[in-house]
């Protein structure tokens, strides 16, 4: 079975190629997974680091799925939306609780940032379990060697390939999936995993980064920076509106710890950092103030509302690089849909 | 015209797409440029800072392509090979001199890292006049801003378009091209600047990476740390086997200004720095290590010859986040010829 055959039939109401919205900690609620899954793609909660957010959400989706006119071709008990884990902060028996518990399985479960290997193995048991299979687990990884460990040590259904020009959290050194794909997919082939559909993540925002996902060993692509830009995203106008402003994202953002600090956000593991458009809580930073002068000028920004992001704000605008190609705010559905309308349009034109 | 066709019709002895091999200083000479050509790629002279090197390498390459059988459809009085200048260390009289003394003009010429806008104005006129128009003016850029101004003050035949993962110099902050090359598409058509064709760079190793950049909005690409890996290349064979070893390039290189202080290759505008492989020369400079004794260790690595390159060497290394796709050596030639096959294989499989 190929890889597009293999994932629509565990995702049978999802077009080919599958387009997911990633697991965004506080952003992507029930609003966004639901009206992506509605609209031919695949929608993730971002559960982030508290699992006991978990349960509440699923109830929340499968109320929202149930007054709507019903998905097509959802699998007997199984929500068609995913879930996304910070591994290294969540409870994993917390999320098998709520797992064991819902009525409707999430149809994916997206593991990202554990502390070491053998987490992500107990995860992917655990929750394999709870759901009686009906999950299938994602494993996010950012280098080659992640890639093959991972594929070894847990056989996920789906390897996340995340790029350096991702937002939000990833590895502080990457590669863009330009090199990575094709290295990733090299090596799985190469050591017995080339089974295991590829999920491009970072800098993708429209159908032409899908379609270069695509061709670089992809089956499909995953979004936040451009999903960000629609109303179903949980944050402040304010944050939208800065995501619409910026543009040319290689200088107007960068990866740095700043914001985590200024959040309060600790535990991440220390190879991980952030990236955020610059603003004057990062140039701050870099001219040297210390970080409790810092820190309060950041949480009277809070105080400030949406005032408080942009350019000349405080507050953390995580986003990628491709934060330029978000031009102007759309329902998430249309965003899903244009993409899988364009991308049926692009060739390879020699 | 198509950017394809206005290309084909610049090098018309080149196949579309067309594949370049960068300007590489001191490693791109007269053999890899013209077994590029000869393969219907386009080679370029890396004649970096030093313009007097130009015209023994244009009659050197002259000679050598004189000693083959002829490639066809040469313009008549061009030369098929280009030649790329590192703008701020680079003196124009002398490039302009050696390009008006040479009997056949290059067909293309790469400018790259000038310190200000002006200059590439300036260097664009004087050698467009001293090649009589057939030197085409090819500008590398790295952010949306740059690419617009460039194109609004130089009106360039061609923009080469940077993204991170690329080796040797390039911008310290830049995005990958995966977002970099469709807002800049975009940016460009929205300023009337539509009709220059974009040649993308970084992280560009083998037809997938060429697909990708031909659907993000390119219409060629161009190569470095392939090339490292063909005999063609000017590098010591220590060189050629720590980039033949290296893998998993997002986190086995980086962007550093270590192996400038190192090499003594001071000059570079702040913005820029460069991408090498990871060796003892960059880990002794993060511990702590003073820029003297790390230069002393960096010498005595000199005098071993191949063995100062390595993981455990000093020696730079320069390569891109593909390093890892470099997987043996393999003649120039054979590298475009093979990519220029496997590209028109390659779909977008939907």
């Amino acid at each position: 079975m190929n890889h597009s055959t293999l994932l629509k039939s565990h995702y049978p109401w999802t077009s080919t190629p599958l387009i997911a919205a990633a697991p965004m900690r506080l952003i992507a609620t029930t609003a966004l997974a639901v009206s992506v899954s509605q609209s031919g793609g695949l929608g993730f909660l971002g559960i982030g680091t508290d699992s006991s957010v978990l349960a509440g959400l699923l109830s929340s989706c499968t109320s929202s799925l149930s007054q709507a006119p019903p998905i097509p071709n959802v699998p007997q008990g199984v929500l068609p939306i995913g879930v996304g884990f910070i591994v290294w902060g969540a409870s994993l028996s917390e999320a098998v609780e709520a797992v064991k518990a819902s009525p409707l399985k999430p149809a994916a479960i997206w593991l990202f940032a554990a502390r070491q290997l053998s987490e992500l193995e107990e995860w992917t048991t655990a929750l394999r379990q709870a759901s009686a299979g009906k999950s299938k687990i994602w494993i996010q990884v950012g280098t080659v060697a992640m890639a093959t460990e991972v594929a070894a040590a847990c056989a996920p259904d789906v390897l996340v390939i995340q790029g350096s020009d991702a937002g939000g959290h990833g590895l502080a050194q990457s590669s863009s999936i330009i090199s990575l794909l094709p290295e990733c997919a090299d090596e799985l082939s190469r050591r017995g995993f080339g089974d295991i559909p590829l999920i491009a993540a970072g800098g993708i925002m429209d159908a032409r980064g899908v379609a270069a996902a695509l061709v670089l060993g992809a089956s499909g692509a995953t979004l936040g920076t451009r999903f960000l830009a629609s109303p179903e995203a949980e944050i402040r106008d304010g944050y939208r509106a800065a995501v619409i402003k910026a543009g040319d994202g290689g200088v107007s953002t960068a990866r740095t710890s700043v914001y985590d600090v200024l959040r309060g956000t600790t535990g991440w593991p220390g190879e991980y950092n952030a990236r955020g458009v610059l603003n004057q809580s990062y140039w701050d930073h870099g001219a040297g103030m210390d970080a409790v002068e810092n820190k309060k000028l950041y949480e009277r920004a809070l105080e400030m509302g949406d005032e408080g992001w942009g350019e000349m704000g405080r507050l953390a605008t995580y986003a990628g690089t491709g934060v330029g190609l978000a031009k102007e705010i759309m329902p998430a559905g249309e965003i899903v849909r244009g993409i899988l309308n364009d991308v049926r349009r692009i060739q390879v034109v020699l």
